[in-house]
């Protein structure tokens, strides 16, 4: 059942070879936010969750690259808290 | 009506200064699974929740440092995806 839902807002997390970050990087800029260091989230249509996942399994390596996608129905179904400095708290700011 | 939910599932971003690194790490290891570098994630009841906070706001930095937490209702909520290496796609093994 789980399978059949539709998506629509995603949290991204890369851990990536140092030659590959600057590509990884821009794919996820290009459908996410950047959030805070290897970590993206924003709004994403399923489509476009499958373009991004299609990219980005063009650049990485299957073996030395690890990519972790959150799929959430939308940013309704979790809650956020943030400590210390709350400045970056959404990283919204950094949407191109 | 968000305020009222009792999330019972957390995913936890920390972006600190690095001579309170270790200390950060060991408090979210209390209470969480190591999932991703500077991430964690885990079943997480409210009141250890509360604890999780009061101990992070001991050690952080309200000016240099960063802890976002996300909280879920539970782990059906969410969808997962990994790409690349999977032998790291729960950290669950981590779990002291």
């Amino acid at each position: 059942m789980k399978k059949n839902l539709n998506y629509n807002y995603a949290f991204l997390f890369y851990d990536v070879k140092v030659e590959r970050v600057n590509k990884v990087f821009k794919i996820c800029k290009k459908y996410l936010s950047h959030f805070q260091k290897s970590v993206f989230r924003g709004e994403i249509t399923p489509s476009n969750l499958i373009l991004l996942k299609k990219d980005l399994n063009k650049i990485i390596d299957q073996q030395e690259d690890f990519v972790c996608i959150i799929k959430l129905l939308n940013n309704n179904v979790f809650g956020e808290e943030v400590l210390g400095n709350k400045q970056n708290d959404t990283g919204e700011d950094l949407i191109i």
